[in-house]
């Protein structure tokens, strides 16, 4: 999830001298800056990319932009057929590169810190944004409508954003990153007969790409193991399908807020790790909340073994309202009870 | 999942007569009209009162209203401690008044034709709209907040609720109603290591009491069988709790368009009936796709047996957008499906 945000005074700054957040993350110096700027205040373990899922659609020309305390709009949605065919294969080298020189720049000055995760929105989630023309109220009902209508016209959106979502992912292993990650945030809208047509497939088709593709990438870049760039792949309100999301090949699955560690775990066994999952509105209570909370969580994956770890996060992205305060505590509670737990 | 509503032209009509929503709901002679319509249209099984979930805070004196396109809303917000020691205990019969004559009229005109199912939003996603003073595009983070900030104060208000809500459910029984469902569509949005003690311990209490004073009710109204009123609950996001949920001894669970039926009729057993679920999409789509969808939904519960009935329902409430020969197909094709099957 992103770590760098509004919550902290040092983000807000850099952002009022990009303008705003879509220029903040076209430009690579400034999103280099809000990157590390958690990574220096708490000492997180790994880097995230400073940027956005829908960097894609905006790339095939449907105007992305924010509206004063809004979520993403797009200028022009797809409605039809013909909008569909219409989208072109974009090369990300170009039409992303700011993307890649983000990646390459944030590297640099990590200079070895911490590891750097990408990251995109998965083919589902960016179709939904795309039809829908912006969020929904009404858990995009629209875009479900799809579904019963134009299920072929729907399925060629989505080869072409997984065709999209696979090179974009690439080109930023290529520029340095060292996992990425797969953010299907509206996949768990989708009834549960056809979440494998509509989502599942297409993370899997760009699981397999990524991960044939980063072999030869680290290859080049020195690396021998012979061992695929690690995917993670999250899908809020998926706790029901963890067995078809852990069948993509990831080698890490996302948990949000509402499934238990432990049962999570014995259902996908040693096929991949799994990152979760406290409730971002902990980080809105007090400390001895949040302590309570660290440990509920870490107690409910319990001990850690081989091809079955634990990468603590939040179950969803942290809110503007965090305290940063709370966020010190909740690394501190981490390291000590994991410590003492494992 | 209410039957009426703006996809009916004749709907529209009646809600033209009262002015808006709220009116219509608190004029017994007109929500009588509207429970009625779809009734007389579709030849559905069961009618639903036409009410809201919302009634129970707008009688404790928040003053509930709908803005136009917008969700409920209310104009005071539960923000403090003392907000909520201030709430009283209603007598629904007296503040809730025109709901129970609703029912006794509605009652009167069905004449024995179908039975009338009654319902109420639950404590926990009363509570959600209480302190959030309407919905929320945020999965109610502001409302989890509570559990890690004043979990206490926010008991106190779950429990002023549950007693107003069975208060609530018992008078709609007094009146009339057959069965009444507890709506939780918020309780999804709880982290699973809380989804008990802020919502599911909650809808035990009220059916425990419900089922109680039923039976006593029905044996006055000169049912001898010594059976409580049918309960059916919902947990819009739950189907990772089933099995949770049915410990309520709820005689019936809904399920949205999520969760399998047939996994979940195996992990719920005979213990209760399931309701459930296609997606309300697929009424937005071509007739061969509602009756495949109906086809699969129905192949996917597999053949009824005692203590473990399907209700054939939606998954979650019928689009504004529905065009209501959509509907009819779906009727037709549950009764010509569900007879070949079963």
């Amino acid at each position: 999830m992103r770590q760098a945000g509004r919550y902290l005074p040092e983000y807000n700054a850099t952002r009022k001298r990009a303008g705003d957040f879509l220029s903040l993350c076209k430009n690579p110096e400034l999103a280099c800056e809000v990157t590390l700027q958690p990574i220096d205040r708490f000492g997180f373990d790994a880097a995230i990319l400073f940027s956005d899922i829908l960097t894609i659609p905006d790339a095939l020309g449907l105007g992305l932009y924010f509206e004063q305390g809004e979520g993403p709009k797009f200028q022009r949605r797809i409605e039809n057929d013909s909008d569909i065919s219409g989208l072109g294969r974009i090369d990300p080298t170009v039409e992303l590169r700011y993307v890649a020189d983000a990646v390459s720049t944030i590297k640099r000055a990590l200079n070895q810190r911490v590891p750097l995760i990408g990251f995109s929105g998965s083919p589902w989630t960016l179709a939904c944004y795309m039809i829908n023309g912006g969020g929904s109220s009404d858990d995009f009902l629209g875009v479900r409508k799809w579904m019963y209508s134009r299920p072929d016209a729907l399925q060629q959106l989505l080869e072409k954003l997984s065709v999209a979502v696979a090179d974009y992912l690439i080109m930023q292993i290529e520029a340095g990153a060292d996992a990425v990650m797969v953010f299907d945030s509206w996949g768990g809208f989708l009834p549960e007969a056809h979440f494998e047509r509509f989502s599942q497939k297409h993370i899997k088709i760009i699981v397999d790409r990524v991960h044939a593709a980063s072999i030869s990438i680290r290859q080049r870049q020195g690396q021998t193991d012979g061992q695929p760039t690690p995917v993670i792949v999250f899908v809020k309100g998926g706790g029901q399908w963890l067995e078809s999301i852990a069948a993509t090949g990831a080698q890490a699955v996302g948990l949000d807020w509402t499934t238990h560690l432990g049962q999570a775990r014995s259902r996908v066994g040693s096929r991949c790790a799994l990152q979760g999952n406290l409730d971002p509105a902990t980080l809105l209570g007090a400390p001895p909340h949040i302590e309570a909370e660290v440990a509920r969580t870490l107690e409910s994956f319990g001990p850690v073994s081989a091809g079955a770890g634990h990468i603590f996060n939040l179950g969803h992205g942290i809110s503007q309202f965090t305290p940063p305060e709370n966020v010190s505590c909740l690394v501190e509670a981490v390291a000590n009870y994991s410590k003492k737990l494992r």
